[in-house]
C-alpha cells in the first residue's frame, strides 16, 4: 500500500498533533496495524497570513516543494494540516496527480458526525482563512466570524503564541471568542486553524460542539488509509 | 539548510511524541524558528523484539528503505525514535554517509544534564533492548534491570498496550517497575524503550529522575539542527 503524505510544519506542533491523532484515532492492536505515513514538516514555508493580507512571500514553491518531496517518495494521497495553506488549494491539486484531502471538506463531514447539519457555524480561523472565504465558500452552512478587533486583539496572538510554544497562554483568548460565537448563536464552533485546537486543549473543555480540524483531517486521512490497505489487498 | 530525517514508526506514537518535543524544546518565535524536518513513519517494519528474540522477520531491509528515503529526500542526519531499532544500528549507519544521532548517547548526555554521572541507573527497555545490551555497552554507568519475570507481566505487557493505544492503563505497571528499580538502588531510571515515557507520563511524575528517552533524543536532533543552521550560514 502506498504510504499517505502529510505537508506540515504549518505549524510544527500542529503536524506533530496530527500525527498522534492519526495514530490514536487508528483502530490497532500493533504497531503494523497503524498507518504508514510520511510527514513533510517544513516550518520555513513563508507565513501564509503575510502573504495573502501584507504582500509578503509566496509560499507556493515551498508548498510544491515538499509535494514534489511526497511524490517522490510514493505516497499516495496528500493531507495538510494548515488551514490557510488551502488557500493555495487549487494551485496544488493543479500540481500534482495525488488527491489532496481538503482540509474544509474534513471540517464538514465531522460537523454531521456530530449531527450539526443545519443552522450557524462559528468560524475561527486566521484573517487570511477568513478573508479568503475558505469555510463560507465550500462548508454549505452560514458561517458567522469574529469581528476585527476580537481577530486582532485575541484570535491572531493566541496563533502566535502557539507558534511559539507558549499553549497554555493561547486558551483564555481563544476559550473566549469561541464562546462569544456561541452566544451569537453558533450551533457549533470550527477551530478553523489547526493552531486553535491546541490551545483551546490546554485548559476545561468548551460546553458546546466544537470541530478539531486537526482531528477531522486526521480521520479522513484513516478513511484514506483503510480504502488504500484495501484496494492494494 | 539540510533537513533532520527521522526514521520512524516504531511505534508512531512514539514518533509523534517526538515531532512533538522537537518542536516544544526549540527556542522559537514563530514557524520559521523550528526544525525543519522529515518523518519516516512506517509502522510496517517488523518487530524488533520478535526479530532478536523469536526468528522473526529481519527488519533491517525495512529500516534501509527508510534511510534511502531520507537520503533521496535531502537529510543532513537521522534520528530513531526507537531503542530496540538501535540493535541494528552499526549495519544502518555502514549504509549511509548520514550521520545518526545514538539513542543511548542522547540518554547519557541527558543524565549528565540531570548531574548523575556515577553509581547505578534502572534500565528498562524491551526484552531484546535488555538482552542486546544497547546500554549496558555503551552507557558507562552500571545498569540494573527488572527480572525476567517482571519483563513478561509488567514491561512489555504495557509497551504493546501503547502500541495498541491504550496509553493510560501502561501507567501502573510501568511506574511499578521503575520503582522496584529505584529501590533496589538506582540513582536514575532510563525509560529506554520509547513507548514507555508516553506510559510514564499518562500518570502521576514519577518522585526521582528518569531519562525519557524521546524527549532526550529530540534535544541531540535540536543540537544537531542548530549546528547545521549556523553551518548553512
Amino acid at each position: 500500500m502506498r504510504m499517505l503524505g502529510v505537508l506540515g510544519g504549518m505549524g510544527p506542533l500542529a503536524s506533530a498533533e496530527f500525527m498522534k491523532a492519526l495514530t490514536l484515532e487508528t483502530p490497532a492492536e500493533r504497531d503494523q496495524d497503524h498507518v504508514p505515513a510520511i510527514l513533510w514538516s517544513d516550518p520555513r514555508v513563508p507565513d501564509r497570513t503575510a502573504a495573502r493580507k501584507h504582500g509578503g512571500e509566496d509560499p507556493l514553491p515551498w508548498l510544491l516543494r515538499g509535494i514534489r518531496g511526497l511524490e517522490a517518495a510514493g505516497c499516495g494521497a496528500i493531507a495538510i494540516p494548515c488551514n490557510t495553506a488551502h488557500g493555495w488549494f487549487a494551485e496544488m491539486q493543479a500540481a500534482t496527480s495525488l488527491p489532496i484531502l481538503h482540509i474544509v471538506d474534513a471540517a464538514a463531514a465531522d460537523l454531521r458526525r456530530q449531527g450539526v447539519t443545519s443552522g450557524r457555524i462559528g468560524l475561527m480561523g486566521t484573517t487570511a482563512t477568513l478573508d479568503m472565504r475558505l469555510y463560507q465558500e465550500r462548508l454549505g452552512i452560514e458561517c458567522i466570524t469574529p469581528g476585527d478587533a476580537l481577530m486582532q486583539s485575541h484570535v491572531m496572538p493566541a496563533v502566535g503564541l502557539v507558534k511559539a510554544n507558549r499553549v497554555a497562554e493561547a486558551y483564555a483568548p481563544l476559550a473566549e471568542v469561541a464562546r462569544r460565537l456561541r452566544a451569537e448563536g453558533a450551533d457549533a464552533v470550527v477551530l478553523g486553524c489547526t493552531e486553535i485546537p491546541l490551545g483551546v486543549a490546554a485548559g476545561p473543555a468548551l460546553e458546546f460542539p466544537v470541530v478539531d480540524t486537526v482531528a477531522a483531517l486526521a480521520r479522513a486521512a484513516i478513511a484514506w488509509a483503510l480504502a488504500e490497505r484495501d484496494r492494494a489487498g
